[in-house]
């Protein structure tokens, strides 16, 4: 990372087992610093629904300190109460949001660390069942730290992976925020920035606002600003002019989802970068981690799109800014098909076409590290 | 028209030749609708450059009223001083904004009319000067009235035009505010929308809100709406997975200035558009009056576009949006080159490509009427 960089962490945990989740609460920036004291797997889900906390691996944490939270305020004294109390708080989670597969991944793991700690036929021992629960509680946290631990690395990796491909003196179109504010590292397409920037490239560059939620006006020119790196905003609609004027010369997004074919899903607007770039001809690459890889779904059309509220397109900003009562259409997320895409910068590499065979040999079970999620 | 369009107009003029320009100020909408009394050029240029009246053919005759105001107002006894005065006045009113050609064009009528109504070598006779320059500025708002109601006349012929490309059942996409605001009657490429309507064909359109001023979610569907059209909103970044899904049949916006070539200017976002539909095989039109050709450039390079401040990205309706001090890149317009373009929909019927032929064959001086501006 640069050495300017400041980071203030997205997500953290505070504390053992009794601690709680500290979450960075990204809403309000970046007129206000404020960290959310979370104490209940409740409370991480209204932070990830109204978007505290977001960003493909960011959930995905929150999530698992979720079900940390979840394990510890239960009131259940016997062991089927308790796993039916998990469950219910796992289901909870996980409808958080529907789109970005690293929350179900997280919570898959965390479930496989439960049933580990917590075996199907074990009861609670009469007399001692806090103590009992107390060391489940830790065994989670153990495991939602190393999510949160690996996350870092992945991030680094990806960062390292990606500045290879960026020569100095180059401008990379970004859009929404896929930075430090979105994972618990340096990011995933702001990632491959700074790590080019601590190379000693000369990077700039360029951010789309990102409406509805602006997160490339209030989260990416915010963390880049703190970052050291020199960033441009501009409106999602003038990316356009901006690739076509010759202004990028790469153009590099996160990702939500990305099925076994490449097909991505990303925040809504990304689909419209990939079709500009390749007319062109500016390179478009997806940064992301082997976390984010769904290899159960075949292509992007089995990728489920969030709708989100009207008003967030109908009253932004506390004001209303489209007529009483207009129909809005305001899908979260748009799917870029891999056809687009020139490479997907993971940490095990960047991945080129033909993906279904590539992304395939990249993550075979067992072989390089941990595979990513199939969905059960 | 639709029978329930309930037309606020975007401009008009109150009284005589001692009246007033009347500004709807589109700025306010859609919370408020406040039509604001607008007495000399100085205020008519305020109210070009902060967008109460914007949109291309309705600033060419908020001009053609400054002119009039211009006359009237000044305190010139001189013939030399009263022609230097509204040579001032002229180049205040050219200098509000630049892309749109339709503001020089109507200044260039006034310009004739002024030489006619007080040749080169009159001079003023003494002690009636009042009364010869009142009757100069009765011809002048004269020629200011034609150049709206001629407009009028351009919209619902380019209505009508532009209606027979459409089917009963299809969803129009469009992009900023191309109606009645922009125009002094319905519009361009919501004519064509509202004459399908009257035609009795179902019609419906998604709307691009329009980052940065929102022209779509403040203009587009508040008048869509009075209009009894069926209208869904979307953020411009959506436009690339609706058109990608099939939800629009074809896309129809505006122009602020038509090269001869037929590369067009139009509101940032436009482009993007394009090449989206043409990805997709969406038709792709332009819809715009004769007096929104150029015809002294030879291609959309030459076309001068505006950039706008930063704080419209920066600081959105009242709040800021962005930290601080961040750079910002504002482009208020983007130049689409002719070859995205499926037919360009005039008063004279819909232009084909070739363009460069096909535009000089339309527009012929004296052919069928009033030919497109030259640049002088």
């Amino acid at each position: 990372l640069p050495r300017k960089l400041d980071r203030v962490p997205a997500i953290g945990w505070v504390g053992g087992p009794d601690g709680h989740a500290a979450v960075l609460d990204q809403t309000l920036l970046p007129g206000k610093v404020k960290v959310l004291r979370v104490t209940g797997h409740e409370a991480m889900r209204d932070a990830i629904r109204r978007l505290a906390v977001r960003g493909a691996p960011a959930i995905g944490i929150a999530a698992a300190y979720g079900v940390v939270l979840a394990a510890r305020r239960t009131r259940a004294r016997s062991a089927a109460r308790f796993r039916s109390a998990m469950a219910r708080a796992i289901a909870r989670l996980e409808s958080a949001r529907p789109t970005a597969v690293n929350l179900s991944w997280a919570l898959r793991r965390m479930e496989r660390k439960l049933e580990d700690l917590f075996p199907g036929a074990r009861e609670l021992e009469a007399g001692r069942e806090d103590a009992a629960l107390r060391e489940v509680a830790a065994g989670l946290l153990a495991e939602a730290r190393a999510i949160h631990a690996e996350d870092e690395a992945l991030c680094e990796a990806i960062g390292r992976h990606g500045a290879a491909l960026l020569r100095s003196g180059w401008n990379v179109l970004t859009h929404c925020n896929a930075g430090a504010l979105a994972t618990g590292g340096s990011g995933t397409a702001l990632a491959v920035v700074y790590s080019a920037a601590a190379d000693g490239k000369d990077i700039k560059v360029f951010a789309d606002e990102t409406r509805p939620l602006l997160q490339g006006a209030r989260l990416t020119s915010w963390e880049l600003r703190r970052g050291g790196i020199d960033v441009t905003l501009i409106c999602d609609g003038a990316a356009a002019s901006v690739i076509a004027s010759g202004k990028v010369q790469c153009v590099v997004v996160g990702a939500d989802r990305i099925a076994r074919n490449g097909d991505t899903a990303n925040k809504i607007g990304t689909y419209g970068l990939a079709v500009l770039a390749r007319e062109h001809g500016v390179p478009f690459y997806v940064a992301a981690p082997g976390t984010t890889f769904d290899l159960g779904i075949g292509s992007g059309s089995e990728i489920p799109i969030e709708e989100r509220p009207a008003d967030e397109v109908a009253r932004s900003f506390g004001k209303r800014t489209a007529p009483e009562g207009v129909a809005v259409y305001n899908p979260a997320f748009d799917v870029t098909p891999a056809r687009y895409i020139t490479g997907i910068i993971t940490e095990r590499g960047v991945i080129r076409p033909p993906y279904t065979k590539n992304i395939a040999r990249a993550f075979r079970p067992g072989v390089r590290g941990r595979s990513p999620p199939r969905r059960t």
